[in-house]
């Protein structure tokens, strides 16, 4: 059976400056010759101005319609972080962020929501979890860098709850409160604001965050929790697509997607899903993982954050070197190998956000109708054979090239 | 008030073998012209990556989601074949073929599933009719060549059964089963092998089938069913839209699907539906029944049947054959008629089976947005105005063009 590799750039595309992009200025031979050898087009990846995330992205790459499966990032973040979650459990993205001032966690300010990017978190984790005393089991995780997960289990609970993350530097830790008038939403809100408190008491004169303000660093002495999320119930995608899924991917969010649909999680060294991420171990990796799956999934992640960061250069210097470390894909055997290049969604330097602005595509296949497109850029894309499909569509034209899709009718 | 004429080349498309597909190369300056007089594009008939069945494909030409309206072949093959089906009934869609062996029909293993594309059924399904007998009533009729439709009829029966073709050579004969636990799936299931082994007896001994041994050729002994589905509730297409359809085609399937939307089929003397079929007759009928109907469906089959063959140079040559024949739609006044000239699918030579690939499409009428292209292919058609459509659109936007479409709002 012919393969599918699918190649997600997260944040790619861009809003022009001058006209210009990072990818339509980058130097980046091989990715035009991706689109050279294919058939090229834009891509909404939900539909027409609808801002992905990338979790609702990746979802709606897979196959699936985040508005039916996605149940918010917590619960995806928890799987990221290899946490098993089941039905009726809430999860949590969690920030390990910095807090000033006196009294209780909640008269206390957010000076950093990263605790200046930490990137060791194992003692600070592990001191949480044998101090904090909750009415439900749960479970609490490290994510890579300043990111984890926090998972309540058990019966009783519900994720109307708000968060506890401000969402900005300078305010005051929200109190966590219930989003409608159930009796699970209120304990729920209660429990989660007693795990506020005793997180920051325990966190706070940890040796650890000690030693950090001694440096002059940020000490992580609060754990900002947003995204609550019941665990939704999704087709796994053998199930759903009869093929074997892999994901290589550096960032928990990612990784999580691959998980709550049961995928395997390729595991790279180096893989930390920023710029300077190991980019010819994991795109070895997802090459060998196509002898192992039918459908491999590499994610980049650095673009993304590089235009979060409005940094144009950067961004165009990321583009090159990994234009430089996707050589080895040009090599595949086309006629066995299906291979989409393309985007979750465009984080534009000058939006510093998510952007609904459609992503390139390519697809490189035997028997693709191949165009005029020789050029992998915002600007050029468009004017290829697929003209404009949406983000679930790019699946579907996958199996259909390589002969996996079924006729519907006679 | 306007007409619409939709022109539909089964499986005409296909997917490049050296940069070139026979619509490519082919000499057809006639579908080039209706490629410059109109508006182009591209279509995925049901949608991006669906591979359709020329059923499905047709239903959704008309308008009709066929997600909402398709129970299977069965009740469209049995409408073909000029039976009246009634919601309740179970139809199959049958083909004569040829079985060899010892024992019960379920023994017996399939050496040919189209009896050597026997041309003439008629006297062996009448003895078939005469001979069997079961606890339903039941009509059995013959399509084009080995083709055939079987309807039981009454309560109390399910279309939740196998099939008993098992749709590869050298395989047995497949014993029906229920496929589910209802008794009306376990009646019906008996009832169909009942039928299998009485009309395999009947056809084994037939005096003509006798004759065919002698002369070498394949006997037509076993009916091999397929496609069980019950009839489906569609509102009659004059009702859904206040225009009378006709369809001119040569094949049982696309007749049944406008006998189970209540058109009027247009039977044109030596229409085949294969490569020697009478296209002269058939573009001059659909050109007449433009008089007296207000959409008109003309069906064109041999494309399709040369992409299943693999016949790359038949399938050009019928291409240029088709375009000589249809120079009289040129001459039709896009004042008062509008044409839209396009594909229900791909059909690649090179992969012998429907494919998802979108298919160009080209609309002629006075008003319309005429582009840059002027060659109806599947490398020209993505740049035209069109772009990418679906093929439920391509009815609504002909409506538009001829007024016959209402304001949605004030």
């Amino acid at each position: 059976m012919k393969k599918i590799l699918m190649v997600i750039v997260d944040g790619l595309a861009d809003r022009p400056i001058d006209g210009k992009t990072p990818l339509s200025v980058a130097n980046k031979p091989n990715m035009d010759k991706i689109a050279a050898m294919g058939i090229n087009g834009i891509m909404d990846t939900i539909a027409p101005g609808i801002r992905p995330g990338s979790d609702t992205g990746h979802l709606a790459l897979l196959g699936y319609d985040p508005y039916k499966y996605y149940s918010g990032r917590g619960p995806i973040e928890a799987a990221g972080a290899g946490i098993n979650i089941k039905p009726g459990d809430v999860a949590f993205r969690v920030n390990f962020g910095t807090v000033e001032g006196e009294g209780s966690i909640f008269d206390k300010v957010v000076v950093d929501r990263r605790a200046g990017r930490i990137s060791d978190t194992d003692e600070l984790v592990k001191a949480v979890c044998e101090g904090v005393r909750l009415d439900v089991e749960y479970i609490f995780r490290r994510g890579s860098g300043h990111r984890g997960a926090l998972v309540l289990k058990g019966e009783g609970l519900s994720d109307k709850i708000s968060d506890t993350d401000p969402h900005e530097i300078g305010a005051k830790v929200w109190r966590c409160k219930p989003l409608d008038d159930s009796e699970e939403a209120k304990r729920t809100a209660e429990i989660v604001n007693s795990f506020m408190e005793q997180s920051h008491r325990i966190l706070d004169s940890h040796p650890l965050n000690v030693e950090r303000a001694k440096k002059g660093l940020l000490k992580a002495n609060v754990l900002l929790l947003r995204g609550a999320g019941m665990c939704p119930h999704i087709p796994p995608f053998e199930e759903k697509y009869g093929m074997k899924l892999a994901v290589v991917a550096g960032t928990t969010l990612i990784k999580g997607v691959g998980r709550i649909v049961k995928g395997d999680i390729i595991e790279v060294e180096g893989a930390t899903g920023n710029k300077y991420t190991n980019l010819d171990g994991k795109i070895k990796a997802a090459i060998e993982a196509l002898n192992t799956h039918d459908f491999v999934l590499l994610h980049i992640k650095a673009t993304d954050e590089l235009g979060h960061d409005g940094d144009f250069d950067g961004k165009r210097e990321f583009i090159e070197k990994l234009d430089k470390a996707i050589e080895p894909l040009l090599s595949l055997d086309f006629s066995k190998v299906c291979m989409i290049f393309t985007a979750d969604h465009s984080t534009p330097v000058m939006a510093k956000e998510h952007t609904a602005d459609p992503v390139p595509i390519a697809i490189v296949h035997e028997g693709v109708r191949v165009d005029e497109v020789t050029t992998f850029s915002e600007f050029e894309a468009y004017k290829g054979g697929l003209c404009r499909i949406r983000g679930r569509d790019a699946i579907n034209i996958a199996l259909d090239l390589t002969d996996r899709a079924k006729k519907f009718g006679a």
